[in-house]
Formats: C-alpha cells, sequence, structure tokens
C-alpha cells in the first residue's frame, strides 16, 4: 500500500493511494491523528490493528500533498558515506582535511540526524539560507520502522521494516565541515525533502532499487541501493544495539555519488534550481529552491 | 521559580517547588499536558500567558520526582568539548587519532543530539550496555529555551533563556568514536538523566555558576561556566541561525575537565557507581549505575 498525507481546504488527511496513482481514499481519523500524517497508521499497524476506516475517494490533483511524516517525533536518523563511490568523492572533494589516507570507506555506519521542523513535502521550497550559499543535495532511500525494538540483529531487521519514503538531505558544506559534528548542518528549516508517500515493504524491495536525482533535469545521481556499505538489516542491527525504536522512525540510509561538492568546482544548489529524486518503485520527490 | 515534574500514585504531575524545597504545588493540567511535564507550561509562558492555576500543596517526599521535560518534542541539542580544559583533555586521551595538532579548541561549537528517549530522572539507573564497557560520565549546565525564534543575535540570546537544569550526558566512548559522528554512543537508553527541576532564568545565573561532578563521592569535575569557550548568547546565536528554536528546546552546553577517559587508565563507570551532578543555583541530579 501506499500512505498519503495531503492538505485539502487547510485540512490536514492522511488515506491510500489508488494503484493509478490518480485519487486517495481519506482514513476516517481524528483531527489531532490526521495532523501527523502517516504515522498513527503505521502505528496502529504496529500494534497489530487493522487499518482505519475510509471515507469517500478524492482525486490527488485536488488535494497538496505534504510529507507523508510531516511531525516526526523525535530527530530524522541520517546515515553518511553509505555508498563506496560517493564515500571516494567525498575524500577527494577536499571536504575533510583531517582525514588520513585509507580512511575513505568507513569501517562501521556514520549515523547522525536532522531535527524533525526540517521536513517539508513535495514541492515545497528549499529555502537558501543566509548563512550559507553551499548547499548541496543528497538523494536517500529512507526506511520507515514498523515494528519497534531494540538488539535487533541483522537477520531479523527486515521484518521491522514498515516500508519507505525519499529524502532529499539537503546540506550546507560550510556548516557540515565547520561544526565538525554534523547535526548543523544538515538541518536548517526545508532542509529536509520528504515524500512523496510512503510506500510498504510488500510493494518496494528497497534493498535492491535505483536512486536518481536531477537537478534542472540534468542527472547528477543514479546508483543501485545494492551499493550501499551497510545494508539495511545492519543499519538497523547498529542503531538499535543500544536505542530502542520506535513505530515510524525515520532512517535515512545515505546518498550515491554524483552530489554537488563532487564536482570540480563544486556545482551547489542556487535560488530558481529544481531538485527532482527518483527512486524505482517509491516516485518521484521534486522540490524548488527558493 | 523551580518547576518539578513527577509521579504520584503512578499519575504524572507538574508544579511549582517551594522556596524550602520541601513541597510542590502542582498545576491544574490535564493529563496529556501532565504527561509532557513542564514543556506546556514553559510553551504557555512563551505564549504570554499567565502559569496554570494551583492545586494542594504535597509533600516533595510523598512524589516521584521525574525528569523536568520527561518526553522532549525533538532531540536533544548537545554541545561537545566546550571547556578549555575539557578540550584538551580529551585530545590528550587519544580519543581522536586523526586531530591534528593545534586542533585541540574548537574553532566553532560542536553540536550534536542524544535522542528524547535516552532521558530517565532523578534517581533512575543509567543502565550498562550490553554493547559497550567504555561508559563515561559528563556533567552539563543545560539550558531550557523560553521564546523561540531564528537568526536570534548573541546580544539578544539571554531573553530567549527560560532557564536552566543539569544533564549528565553519559556517553559510551567506543562507540563515539568508532562512529565518528557522536549520536550513537550518546544516545543508549537512559543515557540523558536530566533534573532535578527546572529553575528560571531570574533565580539562577547560568552564565557564572559552578558545575560539579562526584562518582561515589570522588570529585571528578569542578569548574565554572565562565569558562565556557563558546557562551550561551554564542551557542544560541550559532542554533538558531538556521534552525528555527522552540520554546522547551534543550541545550546541554557541554562538559568540564574531569570526564573518565581524561584519565590513565580511564575510570569509566561500572555497575553499582553512583554519579552525583551539582550546579549551584540548580541542585543536585544523582543517578545510580545499573
Amino acid at each position: 500500500m501506499k500512505i498519503v498525507a495531503f492538505r485539502q481546504n487547510s485540512q490536514p488527511g492522511v488515506g491510500l493511494v489508488s494503484p493509478d496513482l490518480q485519487s486517495v481514499q481519506p482514513f476516517d481519523l481524528s483531527q489531532a491523528q490526521r495532523e501527523l500524517g502517516a504515522l498513527p497508521v503505521i502505528e496502529m499497524l504496529a500494534r497489530g490493528e487493522a487499518l482505519p476506516a475510509l471515507l469517500a475517494t478524492v482525486a490527488l490533483g485536488d488535494v497538496q500533498i505534504i510529507a507523508p511524516i510531516p511531525k516526526p517525533r523525535r530527530n530524522i536518523f541520517c546515515v553518511g558515506k553509505n555508498y563506496f563511490a560517493h564515500a571516494r568523492e567525498f575524500a577527494g572533494s577536499g571536504f575533510d582535511s583531517s582525514a588520513k589516507a585509507g580512511e575513505d570507506i568507513p569501517a562501521d555506519p556514520i549515523y547522525f540526524t536532522k531535527v524533525p521542523e526540517s521536513v517539508v513535502g513535495p514541492g515545497a521550497a528549499i529555502e537558501m539560507p543566509v548563512a550559507s550559499d553551499a548547499i548541496d543535495y543528497e538523494a536517500e532511500l529512507t526506511v520507515i520502522i514498523g515494528r519497534g525494538g531494540k538488539g535487533i540483529a541483522a537477520k531479523d531487521a527486515m521484518a521491522h521494516v514498515w516500508g519507505y519514503t525519499i529524502i532529499n538531505d539537503v546540506t550546507a558544506r560550510d556548516w557540515q565541515s565547520r561544526h565538525k559534528q554534523w547535526l548543523l548542518g544538515k538541518s536548517f528549516d526545508t532542509f529536509c525533502p520528504m515524500g512523496p508517500w510512503l510506500v510498504s515493504a510488500d510493494e518496494c524491495d528497497g534493498t535492491k532499487t535505483s536512486v536518481r536525482c536531477y537537478v534542472n533535469g540534468e542527472e547528477r545521481q543514479n546508483a543501485s541501493t545494492t551499493d550501499l556499505i551497510f545494508d539495511i538489516p545492519k543499519l538497523i542491527e547498529t542503531l538499535s544495539a543500544g536505542i530502542t525504536l520506535y513505530p515510524g522512525d525515520i532512517i535515512a540510509t545515505g546518498t550515491p555519488v554524483g552530489v554537488g561538492i563532487g564536482f570540480k568546482p563544486p556545482k551547489y544548489l542556487k535560488s530558481g534550481d529544481v531538485v527532482r529524486v527518483e527512486i524505482d518503485g517509491i516516485g518521484t520527490l521534486e522540490n524548488p529552491v527558493k
């Protein structure tokens, strides 16, 4: 199934996307639940409950699609340098002047976070901040946790994956570098476009799909998630070793080669650009840069 | 004022601590509000509303004090290496083998986060994880944001500080080092003791107070917040440059010299230890290690 969050006449809604992607059947939920997008539905399913009742079908063209989880309950977990070719381009960019030779490829997963309030939906503007002009895109397959848990072994991890969505892990490269830990450079307002919806794991095999990113129609990134350094089971095992995971937790799995800082000179985003991320089995997430 | 969160007969409560620290006057709030501890009160005050009505006084000895903000709305902002002597001890510990000479003292604030669910209250056990035996304490003055905002200049920043509390930024040093970004090593369940309550800025000058930490009664840390490398106004200016701050946001300002990894050999925590943090003007936060 695909779960979409939306606004219609300024009211929040969340529902099932039709197979032809033309319409949505809204769930019968309270206003407070609908404000949280797909999150309450993921929580219900994790508790073993049935899907909520469905209301009358609405054309997707008549609603404004927003981020499927517009208000995450905690920061978004993100993984850095998790594709071999990207890890090498990053090392080659001179970003990390203190990195030693041979340290291009991480030996263990690198986890950082983006604040929940950085999330915006499809079509929403990525706002160029006053504080930086080194703004970069990062197309990422994103895991949505279903059943929570702690100490989840890699062999059991896929049973905890409810499904997937797309995140563009927008980054201020100068802040990311200057402040050593990446939170600040990753968390500026509007720096987490997410969408267009959640897709359940039975409809999309995130372990074998294709991630592409285009800026103004020019292909910048194109890779398979089979090239992840740390695969989804390993990522969940590592994250849950000390931290209890909950339904609706969000894990952005890292970005492929082809980010702006990898070019010489760097191809950073500028006002007027349009960034489009496509992941097979999920859909398209497109955002203008303002 | 001091705002304390507590449980009494397994029901949540939040209220004003009496000047003699012997009793609490609970606020008349809904169950949903009381579950969030002091957070709804900070939000009310930030909106310019009056304090909620007060109920009958209860002896503090008759309630279980819990973390003042037991369920933060997003990850806790934390600052790394923010006291000169601690930055040097950290460099000297061999923690960061890739650090270059002369890079001991950060040129810019280092921000990372702890997940909200790592928070525990006074007296609650810090649980030794299966995954690490290099568990360290870090006593920290912690800022509670009152009025939110973005692009807050340092000269205006103190007007956005509602007050203070104490956090023990418990850390798995091996995870902190191995995974490069610090989230994982900082976010294990129970790794964020917080309390004993919130103290408003008119009752405590966080910019000039004393932070101490004892393990089994042995003094390990003792410093003044006047020794911060980046003071509170600078920390707020930096954080809010790209990220909108909200009432109830939590900023742990960094720890003084004297952490376990700074000793040779390191003095890590072990089961049965008791960690006590004292900050003048706030109080005492004591937690056993289990």
